[in-house]
């Protein structure tokens, strides 16, 4: 099949870049040093790629994505990196064989972890974003409380979410260093194996974690474009031209296929206007017709993926899978 | 069943305040003078709830919801109201009973509506925003091509969506006479029944039109909630507060439930700081908990629907049905 045949508009990966992505980050955090973060593509055949270089260990955002993983017989190790109130499913997984670990920041959630049935946590520390995650100081009391109550607490978590994105890398070295110092502290009163943290954006500088949570490495977008990393965009929206005007041509892509939180999309040749629910208006500086097709790259891979039921996986022109995005809603 | 027993996030809609804004629009705008656009809900139980008012012509943006609804026995009268390069899915429908009309902008699509054996169309005319549609001069020409070709054509269409969301009313007045101007001039040169145009935010301003595209009214967001119109919010996601902090709170709905490019949602109480994949980090302006429910209302409704499998209805608490999402994909 060529890519041509495809209704769009569809996911498109290239496999050799995909795979040049994925083999350049496996050389530079090997093995257990690199957890793959599933969040960024939610497709459980990407992640036993990922587990086919040697990362076995995986990081997950919703219990469906853990749930689909331990199904697709990638259970090894899975870190739900994000606190649930109710994680009645982890317990059933755990029952299943699978080893889950979840985040806890607060006595709430340990409770629901011990009343799941999940034996292992990492405690969650803020270490700047402002999101989940217990202060510094209030780790080490967790950790304990959590040990009384019989959870067996392998470490600590600290996502820099509020630095991985930033584009100048001297910037990224320095904030970093201030988080880190924060997460090392509080890993001092936890104790355990490990201390979690990391992403694509900070993946060469993060000497303090022990395993690193990157997960838009393998697919790329344009934000993580503009850090030079090693990395190359393997992801396209492939859209075809359905109308053409003398000052602007419309594509059959928008809103519904395209995360829209980091602004729009790009265009090879081409400046985008908007995006409509189902469209893209964009002035081309090369000649387009009715019928044409074109790439458009996402800002944001995360919520781009989630949109859609496919990953077709391209060998160049030609269609050589359909990976299932099999990890979708909650 | 009580909604504190949904798995969040969930789409939750208000039976009593949609059966409201469903009554109120059949009120202003009887049987065949609205086409509700179901772009806005994706969900055929939520059409048929529409044809039950009276309304058994609706308008589609995609295929997949051609077909969705033709499979769900509202296939009456269907308007494609966008252009599709191939339309082979429509001429199947076609022959298997629906009646299916589409949107022509140019020589190719009138070709493709031949090929795939689609009998009526509409011309599509540009009437001031930046996408589809042909010049309104053109029209006329369009026409007598796409009869010469055999195809029945029924009238015009042309979306005022620069003008729909204008929050001041007499600037939408006064926009939408220059825009209608425009179409009612293509119609003198094409003939037909139809003037196809309109939106929620013009469904009672618009008398150029012979039937309105309205979609959003059913549902609501905030960005149609600030025009003053007759219809209430009757949609929101609900999360699950999962950490708690003394500065801000964070809950489990983000950017793959909620569709960003209107901006963040809004929740009564609070004031919304971020969104992230999975996390809506907010400042509540009353005590909340680990585990409380909050209701968190889209800026934009089309591209939040589409991230969700289940449209949950309630009465108050108690939750009625669970309405498939069924007409998302392409």
């Amino acid at each position: 099949m060529n890519i041509g045949q495809l209704t769009t508009p569809a996911l498109v990966v290239q496999r050799a870049l995909l795979d040049r992505n994925l083999a350049t980050m496996a050389a530079a955090l090997p093995g257990a040093r690199m957890r793959p973060h599933v969040k960024a593509h939610k497709c459980s055949a990407l992640a036993a790629r990922q587990a086919g270089m040697g990362h076995t260990g995986f990081t997950c955002a919703t219990i469906t994505e853990m749930e689909r993983l331990a199904g697709s017989g990638l259970g090894e190790d899975l870190l739900l990196a994000n606190e649930v109130v109710d994680a009645t499913r982890l317990g059933a997984l755990v029952r299943a064989g699978a080893r889950v670990t979840m985040a806890v920041d607060s006595d709430e959630i340990i409770a629901a972890a011990v009343a799941a049935g999940v034996p292992e946590v990492l405690i969650d520390v803020n270490v700047g974003l402002p999101r989940c995650g217990c202060r510094p100081e209030e780790a080490g009391r967790l950790a304990e409380r959590a040990r009384r109550q019989g959870l067996s607490v392998r470490g600590v978590m600290g996502y820099e979410g509020h630095i991985v994105g930033l584009e100048e890398r001297s910037r990224r070295v320095e904030l970093l260093e201030e988080s880190m110092t924060l997460l090392q502290g509080a890993h001092e009163d936890v104790g355990g194996d490990v201390i979690s943290a990391g992403g694509t954006g900070t993946y060469d500088i993060n000497h303090w974690a022990t395993e690193i949570q990157a997960g838009s490495y393998a697919l790329m977008d344009t934000a993580y474009g503009k850090l030079g990393l090693p990395f190359s965009q393997a992801l396209s929206v492939l859209a075809t031209v359905i109308s053409v005007s003398s000052e602007w041509a419309v594509a059959d892509c928008g809103l519904k296929s395209l995360g829209m939180d980091h602004g729009n999309p790009t265009v090879d040749e081409a400046t985008v206007l908007f995006c409509s629910d189902e469209h893209l208006t964009f002035v081309p500086r090369r000649r387009v017709r009715v019928g044409d097709r074109i790439s458009v790259i996402p800002a944001h891979v995360d919520p781009t993926v989630a949109y859609h039921e496919y990953l077709h996986v391209a060998d160049g022109e030609e269609v050589v899978d359909h990976w299932p995005v099999d990890m979708r809603g909650w």
